[in-house]
């Protein structure tokens, strides 16, 4: 039958996939509480109507670090995007152009950052459209050297800001990546182990805690690169707080899809109290359970500027390649509009607290 | 074995009807998620009854707008009621009439509305009977003169009231019209369309979303007949006011059987606040999920003047005609008195807030 | 296997009872919501015990109306007892009677008041036991006369208590009762009717609701016997207080066993609120769930002073007679001194609220 | 497929064990309330992690009475451990040794409580580790003499604590030991029974109810021992405050896994109210239904000082002996150190309230 709606593309791509990537690109980390957490924390905000509203000038459109974005949707870092498909991140930041919508490389992409950008400098004029958002997710590296340089490379590749991803410097992983699929742009950085000698070390006491990222880190980032600075991973208002005196230039609030601590809330139920604490001092980003456009609304509600999407795009493209992903951000814009329409909201501005109302 | 309940109806409907005409009256928008409430909502308030009333002088009647009503339901406006069975909408309103239950017809009714008012007029005689309200629902048309000639009929063929219904201006559906089922009231009205070109606008910017009607379109309507103007799908205790400075006689709660926007809530949680509001000043009627004696109980003591009734009637219709749609209407108002007389309720003034408390 | 707690009761008389029988023991009203609401409510309250108590002096017993009960535990009104066993009404006495447990018969037994009654004090002296409590449970009928023909009865016969159920004077129900089953106390007595003809009143203007029992019965009534007089079905607080004024001598909060009008709560959760009012001045009892010593335990920290048992007495009844009644209250009562055993309680005084404690 | 959690180990041991053996280790009493809030009441604790921490020190250890534990997480007092392998307690303890974490011995052990002591000195030195705590489990005897006996071999064998466990002096159970699987410690003791005459006592009067021990009890034994005294089962905060005074030197917060009275809240449910009460005064261990890294630290925010892990024990040992158990230990301790890395906690210090959040 049709595809209607994200989850319909979970659902094909579920018989696709191996079963082995599949999980990998599914489950959260332990019980799978936070998972369900992103999920149930939209289900239970409830939308609440303003009738006969004016749509003549509607839209949804927005500047973020003076770009335009056709819609506040943007494509999260996912790593290992040709595990769904060869083309892997190629075939994403194809389908972002053509819909207008920003994407955010990971350092783990399977497609070096710079082929990344030639690809979206390609496919910009074919389309008459102006090229969209594309941004480098971050991972410190255990070496300062390291890490500059994949900056460098983000600066020298035209990618318009750099997304520091501070929630999963310690993350477990049982999944063994297919031939052919690894994180080009790390070739040739050295990585931290594990320690496992029986009896040993854990993980405290191990080089991989020894060297994880600190503020400080942070600090001294933010004054090696002249691009906007996001920070993604920012759960605890106070940790907001921090993030813009360490010089964050936005923030990604995010439990990383449930994929590193069990038991963390949804990030959606986290976003309020930091939009409390950052008010109009800079866009909040929001990731984690995204898949309707009713959830959008909800999220620019609570108070952020724009969302990301994470495994739906990989769904979509598993799927039907570019034209997978370029399809899902067409539903998911324009089951934004339909919302914001029957909301009675013409622009993103008029998208407030007093539109929600706690369900059942 | 026996139709005790409407749930019995909806129950053998499920086996009689096309799988996609069920899909297109059953589902709700999105995920189900309002659908959901719309039922959760009913089933989490109870009622707490009073012992050994004076039952002598017990009535379920009612009048509104200057007219009696057996009881305070009416069936709502349901479009295309052809799809479940042949006689559509003449089937239903002799039922209502033989039950003394209002009617509201809906702008998509499968069968004209002079004809639906000439059948409760050929009715009314042969059941020793006044004959029951009839209100005709009203889509706002792309052109104002469309919106008269409507309005026009209704005032011409008899009908009492006119209910405009506002959340729906923009609704999708799949459905394909099954042979022979029309909106044949709009034959000859040019209706707006979506543009789909790929890359083009999606919703704003169409001609569909700069033509939806407007609070102005309201004051105008108000100026254009003088039958009783309700303005139906009203949830917002700020839009109830305006509706008031607006001209309507009286507003109904909806949320439009929770398939136009997924997430809002349940109406009968939203009927308290604009209750509220309205206070004694107009009729205030709500729908949604209404399916027991004990919910009309429940939306009374809410606030509400009368219900709604949606997809029931179209699940007796399809299993009984005319028959069907009596006889639902009777279990509805029998199990009204059953729970009046079990509650201590003489009249529906006794309907009071302090019978509810909430369930776990 | 092994028959362990009520619940076990349950599940074996499910296979033996014929399937009509048992939709008519266990169903409730409409969805049942309220028949839920009574074990669902008992589960979401926790215990928090005490501990090293000194047990040495610990009972359960229990004065009420000037007479011993072991436990406080009594067997609720339940008619048609005939219908679980060939002894009906006649085994179920002997085994409250072998277990010192107090038993109330129905107004619509399936043996006599007077065989009943002879039925205890036959029992009585071979188990070396003081008789039992043994109340009566009145319906009132449309005639005083016939009403105060079933008072004298019960006074003649012997009964130490008449219980007026006021919960249920219109309720519906299906079921056909099997041959040589009967409401045999009222041979010779009228009892009103439904009218069901078509377009005639449903039953607001019936004779059933013409003659529904009023307060001013319950004054009359006080004034005829001088034997204890508790009302049954009492569950708004205001009631309790006009049952107290027109000369209640006691009160049973119940919900009819979710029997009567779906969506009330759980009787347990209305009886603090009644308690409040009542305080010292008289017995207040709770039926409705309770299957387990820990409920009543809940009940009586909530201010019941004791509970009543319905539908496990007749599961009991089912499997094994007799002997199944009495082991069912054995169990019951042994499993509330494990539970006081295990709070810490000697006492029923020591069971006091601050034992409670919400559930997740 | 691969054990990564230890409910990998539940879900082999269940296919493992012989199901009477099965039920006796997993079931709680009655219908189970408590068992489940044990799981619920953890996996609605949120966690709320702070990022970019320095982890350059962190560690598990924990010094307790004097004495290094690894990690926060002793071994509860399971009885019977034969039951699940031949090597029993003997195993147990082995583990335990191994990884560091304190094991304590119940009087009902299946092994001797000098043979375990032994087997942990035969163990140490070979791991090149200090030997692990061991405490002892006390059920107080029917006679004192015999208590004291109990007290003297574990004074002698070189046990460091005697944990009083106070909330099972009276609890059911239908479970049949196998052959060969006994209470060795207690050989020469006598134990009071129930009397089950029909119409006899059930539990109250009976001598078990006589002689369940009593504060005065705590008091003596408190003058008997120098070695440190935890009462076991404490869960109303006002029993705290009298553990306390009646000489206890910490406190175990528990519901005995939901072994003895069915309704009990989760203990770490009560966690924070008692360690409100006790502050800083004494250690306060908790446990019921840690399976986590993630549980472990969400009992440490609440106010714990350690942790106790009953069930799973067992159930390692069942699949795998000492290596499973050993394993388990490990699996645990190193998802407690992901967590603690993962929220930014560098010592069990930093463990505190504002790093929980409620979930939905
Ligand atoms: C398979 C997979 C890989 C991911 N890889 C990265 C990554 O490399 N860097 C990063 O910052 N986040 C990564 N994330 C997290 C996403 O950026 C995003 O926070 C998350 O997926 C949002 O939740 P959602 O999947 O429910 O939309 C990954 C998520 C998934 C599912
Ligand atoms: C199949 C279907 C068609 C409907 N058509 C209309 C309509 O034409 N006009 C309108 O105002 N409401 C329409 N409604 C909404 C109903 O008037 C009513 O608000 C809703 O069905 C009430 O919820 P219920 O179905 O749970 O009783 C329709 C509902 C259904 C199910
Ligand atoms: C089959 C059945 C018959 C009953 N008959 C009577 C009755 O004749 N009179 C009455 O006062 N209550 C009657 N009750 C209600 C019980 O007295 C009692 O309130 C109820 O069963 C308690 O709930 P429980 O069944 O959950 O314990 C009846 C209940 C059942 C299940
Ligand atoms: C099979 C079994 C036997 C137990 N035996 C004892 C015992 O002898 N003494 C004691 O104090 N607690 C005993 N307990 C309770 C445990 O010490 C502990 O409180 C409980 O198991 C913790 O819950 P958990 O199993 O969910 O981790 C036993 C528990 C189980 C499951």
């Amino acid at each position: 039958p049709g595809i209607r709606a994200l989850a319909d593309y979970e659902r094909l791509a579920a018989d696709l996939m191996p079963p082995a990537s599949w999980t990998y690109l599914q489950d959260g980390t332990g019980d799978g509480l936070t998972v369900a957490q992103n999920r149930i924390a939209f289900d239970r905000i409830g939308l609440l109507p303003r009738i006969l509203p004016d749509l003549r000038n509607a839209t949804t459109q927005l500047d973020l670090f003076g770009q335009r974005h056709a819609a506040p949707i943007l494509l999260a870092p996912v790593a290992y995007q040709r595990i769904a498909h060869p083309d892997g991140e190629l075939a994403t930041i194809r389908a972002a152009t053509a819909m207008g919508c920003g994407m955010i490389l990971s350092t783990l992409a399977s497609v070096t950052l710079e082929e990344t950008a030639a690809a979206r400098a390609a496919a910009a004029p074919g389309l008459g459209a102006p090229p969209a958002a594309l941004w480098f997710q971050l991972y410190m590296q255990e070496g300062r050297a390291d890490t500059l340089t994949l900056v460098r490379r983000a600066e020298a590749a035209g990618y318009e800001a750099v997304v520091l991803t501070v929630d999963a410097s310690i993350k477990r992983t049982a999944f063994a990546l297919p031939p052919g699929v690894e994180a080009v742009n790390l070739r040739g950085i050295a990585r931290p182990a594990h320690t496992s000698q029986v009896l040993g070390p854990i993980l405290f006491g191990t080089p991989l805690a020894q060297t994880t990222p600190r503020w400080e880190d942070l600090s001294w980032l933010r004054g090696e690169t002249r691009l906007p600075l996001l920070v993604k991973g920012v759960m605890a208002p106070d940790d907001a707080r921090l993030a813009i005196e360490h010089g964050a230039d936005g923030l990604i609030v995010s439990n990383h899809g449930g994929r590193v601590l069990d038991g963390m809330p949804a990030a959606i139920d986290c976003l309020a109290a930091i939009a409390a604490i950052v008010g109009e001092r800079m866009p909040i980003l929001v990731d984690g359970g995204i898949r309707r456009g009713t959830d959008v609304v909800k999220a620019l509600a609570l108070g952020a500027t724009a969302v990301l999407l994470g495994r739906p795009q990989v769904h979509a493209l598993a799927v039907a390649g570019v034209a997978g992903v370029a399809h899902a951000l067409l539903m998911l814009r324009s089951e934004l509009e339909l919302a914001m329409a029957q909301l009675g909201c013409t622009t993103l501005a008029d998208i407030t607290p007093d539109r929600l109302t706690p369900l059942r």
